[in-house]
């Protein structure tokens, strides 16, 4: 018997997710280095279904146990293939200092001071939306990553959906012309507008859904974008027909976050071709496990899970995303009009639910 | 007269490298933060060419003024221009622990001091076959990402011309299952193989010509392989249709340094769709400043340049590229045939000689 090729048969079928024999290998290694499932996904950075059946088929061939906890054990059975296959321990060689982003914002300490502050307060993350913010040293990396690379200082930046307060971010730095917030949720546009206020910021959130056309002085009018867009093929394509063309032209650029936990590395091809091919943009960087995010109240509950391994609260920060950079190579002509489509899911959502 | 414009003509027009307005924005920025010439390719990371004929644009409008040692210095007039238009000077927000790499090797050490001996007595860099290599921390920054990534431990790797010598670091850490080296140049396949015997590495050399077809016993052979390759449009394709028909199939990676000093964006472009669209490769990781060369014998008498900014030795490691990971997504079949091309030179290589 052959037990990748055999996992692979079981993930791809169950989940429709592509699947190949190295990633059940990377869940194995992943195996081999923790018992915690939201620590597995987070090592292998594999689809979070594809993770979730590559545990069960191992399960079912008696190389995983759970305990009564949740925990995730390995089996004699399962050692011994690990041992004879040679698959390593997962090793962590990220750079401590910087949390492995590259950088650091110690020139910019005293707006990140501020911004814990202001933060406090802010709105809980709501399934309705699909948000879950990321960690403050991960807003203010972000924006350390725009000022290293020449897209904040004397740039008008345009934030697209902001549970992530980075607008704030950005602001309290002094450095932009100005910032633009476009976000569906009025909490949000109120949070933002007020601290925007006290703080007397160059900063401005509207309430905007997606689906509508951008509003017309907002065409070709900024250099910056940055945005954490839903992880469907039809949200991303969607998002994007926003966001690039919101950008003046060749030269400007735009941040963004993707995960491999809701985007299988088959989906990123796709989404790849579509920024070069069908935007004109060439990617600059992509920096793995840039953008942190901090647990969300909604997890669990809104995953219906009858897994015991799965119905774990997570003891790290395990939904982690890539940190995106792309410039437009081109000026892109792009119908500023109406779109209507499904944005938040897909079969590789965490929130998917088989029928 | 509009200042940027008319440098985007004059350089577009000199260099026939696609030019914008910020591409020029950051070449003043970096001027803005040192009047050393090649600090200048390095802090605006655009290319060679473009940044030279920027420059001389900028001296043609008096903006900047050279000294007789050959330092670049900006007049009131370009000090004027860089205050009205709020260009900022680059900030290197650059982790000093890591690099900026976001990994670090202090796993490997042992392997790391066995290296930096044996490379003592490399051999030099030759202009014939565009050499220039790596430091020795870039080098293990390399090996360190590939076993981080899973990519290394028990796996088969091809190491596609090696004057880095990764190879030999590669090897030194006991991790793959086996290292197999292609090398043009007779020195280096001979230096590598001394090493192995010596030092009883799971390493060979083997002396290759890029043109020629792939050995057929390493068609669909490795797990991983690493490149540094010239960065004509030409040889890219032809380094990756021997790179790719190297791989086993899906989930199977790579890994290479491109440069934004001879390779413009409008080229990454173009690359990038080839390894998306003919390929079918996905990029998972673009980490710039990764690769760090040290400063070859070469390089100012072959650039035969009369610019007296231009003839001033690099006070820094000036060339960097970023550091490109990239994973099959599908199998892909590709001929295995002799392909005749230009391997080095293109209007954007530091080589190039106008006619």
């Amino acid at each position: 018997m052959d037990v990748l090729k055999g996992a692979v048969d079981f993930v791809q079928n169950k989940t429709k997710v592509e699947v190949n024999q190295r990633d059940i290998e990377k869940i194995l290694s992943a195996l081999n280095s923790t018992n915690h499932f939201w620590e597995v996904i987070f090592l292998s950075q594999k689809p979070f279904a594809v993770v979730r059946e590559t545990i069960n088929y191992l399960i079912s061939i008696d190389f995983v146990k759970t305990d009564e906890s949740g925990n995730l054990i390995l089996t004699e059975k399962g050692k011994e293939f690990i041992s004879a296959n040679n698959i390593p321990v997962v090793k962590n060689y990220t750079c401590s200092y910087c949390e492995g982003r590259g950088i650091v914002f110690s020139e910019i300490k005293d707006a990140y001071e501020k911004f814990k502050e202001i933060v406090k307060t802010r709105p809980d993350a709501i399934v309705e939306y699909d948000q879950g913010y990321v960690t403050e040293e991960t807003a203010f990396s972000r924006i350390a990553l725009m000022i290293k690379k020449g897209d904040l200082v004397g740039k008008r930046l345009i934030v697209f959906g902001d549970d992530d307060l980075v607008s704030i971010a950005a602001a309290l730095t002094k450095l932009p012309k100005e910032v633009i917030v476009l976000e569906i949720d009025k909490r949000l546009v109120e949070f933002i507008n007020q601290a925007a206020k006290e703080h007397n910021l160059n900063l401005k959130a509207i309430e905007y859904d997606f689906r509508n056309k951008l509003p017309d002085d907002f065409v070709k009018s900024f250099d910056t974008f940055t945005i954490d867009p839903p992880e469907t093929i039809e949200a991303l394509d969607l998002c994007f027909t926003r966001t690039i063309s919101s950008l003046k032209g060749a030269g400007c650029a735009g941040y963004f976050g993707l995960t491999n936990i809701e985007a299988s590395l088959s989906k990123w091809h796709e989404f790849q071709k579509l920024l070069l091919n069908k935007f004109n943009a060439v990617i600059t960087d992509i920096i793995e496990n840039f953008n942190h995010y901090v647990n969300w109240n909604y997890l669990l509950p809104s995953l219906e899970s009858s897994l015991t391994f799965v119905n774990v609260q997570p003891k790290l920060n395990w939904y982690t995303s890539s940190m995106y950079r792309i410039e437009l190579v081109k000026d892109v002509d792009i119908k500023n009009e109406f779109i209507n489509c499904e944005l938040y899911i897909d079969n590789e959502a965490i929130l998917y639910k088989e029928n």
